[in-house]
């Protein structure tokens, strides 16, 4: 299953170049290559050695300043006060597990779901998003007796053995299980089709891929998304178009989970879910990143009945998570997004970053295939050839490497990997667009110039 | 898979006994009865809820305060200030991912690998011992090109999809993988043998089940197991014994995974490791729980060859893990633990409180059969029939209520479930040792009168 975008071949540093770094970087990277196993990759032809962060800022040892155009994780803000005060009071307190009873993971529960559509009423905490997967797949075969597990065709759904064999974006070596069946790339750029074609093409795939499980003697269990396709390489729409597919799945008696991982806690800006965004009621809720704003932390939440039937037969205990720690955190971040009306500000900002970008898109209509996204999570797209619409992986990298001079940190995704992730902290601000646009116009200049 | 001793009916509450709790408690049970899924588990006929912790010591909303004869997790202490001072400190500057350089997971690694025999020369970082062991057990099929894994009869590693099925001691109807095979618990107590003869027949016990995997065209990959045998009952002894039980894995091919969730980080006193204790070189070492003190974290170490084989074919990024404040805090109990000399306090405290216990089992020789121990880690073991050694899970389960009753917190474990898992954070003090002691004295007379 590899592919052009690969994690294996991605935006990342090869040793080979060394040479190139500063004194102090070279020992860095020496040291870790030294300790570290061999799967580890850097970020950037130049790794950056970043040791502070505030809001969407970011500082190297030298002092240099970094717009941070790509992190999720820290979607309240690096190094953001309430989550570290929060975490700091709570340590001094205790930090337990939960078989003892405490306040945090009831009433963060209980605001969790409040959030969720009525019918998913229960919630679990993991520490990744991986482990939430994991035990979501396990749920939906247990619960339906089946094996058929249908994703999308770049996938990445965590790094567990049962995860990643549902996760194509791997590359590698990676297999998929027995009962796994890839959709396409809900790829509306180029699909060259109206929204209503597209919407039922994706249905009539939906159908196929199960239609294949079922001569192949596979019963389907569900359907793992995420809503905004990530890896995939960004695609939001049209809003709406995965309500249909589900409604496909949920007919031939699968289950939906919505991995929100990605989309989750306000990014995409038109509601606090990505599924919701699309008007979908799941069967079961993953989230994990920015969950907490870097306190590792992730949850499963879900119809009561679906949870009934696994522990009605597994045992499930999990040390670290929902711990009081992780718990304060969390709670932080829901109390911040709802302060500081981060849900409103992402919509408003997102919308705004989106139109300027477009305008850029209009000034290098040549190599600017595709610009898409929904709040603070988009896609812009590369292309060698505007009117075929060639994917161009090259130039991708090239440009994140020359945004990587204008002290923007990005990176690349998608099937073809010339997909420019554009996903900040949901902090990010009006007045930083101008740095990113700026920049990008010029980027884009040099590399048409270099044509 | 189902035994006495399953996590599903092990010391936890029913909701059927919810009148009988006082009226916060109850409100508290109730509300998180509603919100998690039914997977949840509470300790104890009557739930504690623990607001607060220092050291060994745990305080309930009440005030009232508790000894911790259990908890692993906080091995430094509940709360430890130095730990929680150094997130505090970290969380305040930035956390970011192993993409970016960062000097926080360069200098664990190597106090980490410095601490290992030369042969492990590569530390990876993930969140949960579970994700730790999901990663062992598929690098070593990798490099074997075998699914065959050896475990104990009553093995647990862990949570996820693989590692489920590598753990009978969740109970329920976990069913094991294909290529699994279970050797007997290493109950030196009951085997009625000589050490040698007991090594020996360990040994033969391991060829057996690898003879068996051979007969079913299963070729051996790994034994893991936790040297300590927690979950099987806590079996230390003889020292030694394993590492004639690795030497044959080793000749018919087989890797082994030191799972040092329960024994590693100077818990059994003898040496930093579990598998130091035993003399033994593991292949890979999987590592959790205490590492940082109850922030998520956990790690795997291993040959480099083993590593690189599998990041050969496959990519692996772990999100959060091995994160700057990760990092601070395993460096902070890394830090504390050679400040404060944990590893010969723990031997010497250990050693003390084995002694008081042999002189309570003295006391009491109709009903405590065992105590045997290496550190902090000791297993008391209950039998109704001392000549018989026949185990006594019923006497055990009032034991754990009736030093609740003293506000000493504890649990069980074992194959029969009869075994007394004491396991204090590692900062339990000579001092302490009177207060468990004298409650267990209380609390056994008291068994022995209503027999």
């Amino acid at each position: 299953m590899a592919t052009d975008s690969s994690i294996m071949d991605a935006n990342s540093f090869n040793i080979e170049n060394l040479a190139g770094l500063d004194s102090q970087t070279q020992s860095l990277v020496q040291r870790r290559e030294k300790v570290l196993g061999s799967s580890y990759r850097l970020f950037y032809k130049r790794p950056v050695n970043l040791v502070r962060g505030e809001g969407e800022f970011l500082w190297d040892a030298a002092g240099t300043k970094y717009l941070d155009m790509y992190n999720n994780i820290p979607s309240m803000g690096h190094s953001n006060p309430a989550v570290v005060e929060a975490v700091y009071e709570q340590m001094k307190k205790i930090n337990t597990h939960t078989r003892y009873l405490h306040e945090n993971i009831i009433s963060y529960s209980e605001q969790l779901l409040s959030l969720m559509p009525s019918e998913i009423d229960k919630a679990m905490f993991m520490c990744s998003g991986s482990e939430a997967n994991d035990l979501a797949l396990r749920m939906c075969m247990n619960y339906t007796g089946g094996k058929g597990i249908l994703i999308s065709k770049e996938a990445y759904h965590g790094n567990t053995f049962l995860v990643s064999a549902v996760s194509p974006a791997l590359g590698g070596e990676q297999e998929l299980l027995d009962g796994v069946r890839t959709v396409p790339t809900p790829d509306f750029y180029r699909s060259g089709k109206s929204e209503e074609e597209f919407t039922a093409w994706f249905c009539s795939e939906i159908q196929k891929a199960i239609d294949d499980m079922k001569a192949h003697g596979i019963k389907l269990a569900c359907f793992i998304a995420d809503s905004i396709f990530s890896s995939d390489g960004v695609h939001p729409n049209p809003k709406g178009f995965l309500k249909a597919a589900i409604d496909v799945v949920h007919k031939n008696g699968g289950l939906f989970i919505a991995d929100e991982v990605q989309p989750g806690f306000c990014r995409t800006g038109d509601s606090f879910w990505g599924f919701a965004r699309h008007g979908i009621v799941p069967d079961l809720v993953t989230m994990g990143k920015p969950m907490a704003n870097g306190i590792p932390c992730s949850a499963l939440a879900g119809k009561k009945e679906i949870l009934a039937a696994f522990s009605s037969r597994f045992p499930y205990f999990n040390t670290f998570a929902g711990n009081p720690v992780s718990m304060a955190a969390a709670l932080a971040v829901m109390k911040f997004i709802k302060e500081k009306n981060i849900l409103e500000h992402t919509k408003e900002v997102g919308s705004k970053l989106l139109e300027a970008l477009k305008e850029v898109q209009a000034q290098h209509k040549n190599i600017v295939g595709d610009v898409r996204g929904s709040g603070l999570f988009i896609g812009f797209e590369l292309v060698s050839d505007a009117g075929k619409k060639t994917p161009d992986k090259e130039s991708t990298l090239k440009l994140i490497d020359l945004l990587y001079d204008e002290k923007i940190l990005s990176s690349n995704c998608g099937t073809y990997g010339n997909v420019l992730k554009i996903r900040p902290p949901l902090v990010f601000q009006s007045e930083d667009i101008d740095w990113f646009t700026t920049s990008l116009d010029k980027s884009l200049s040099k590399i048409e110039s270099e044509r």
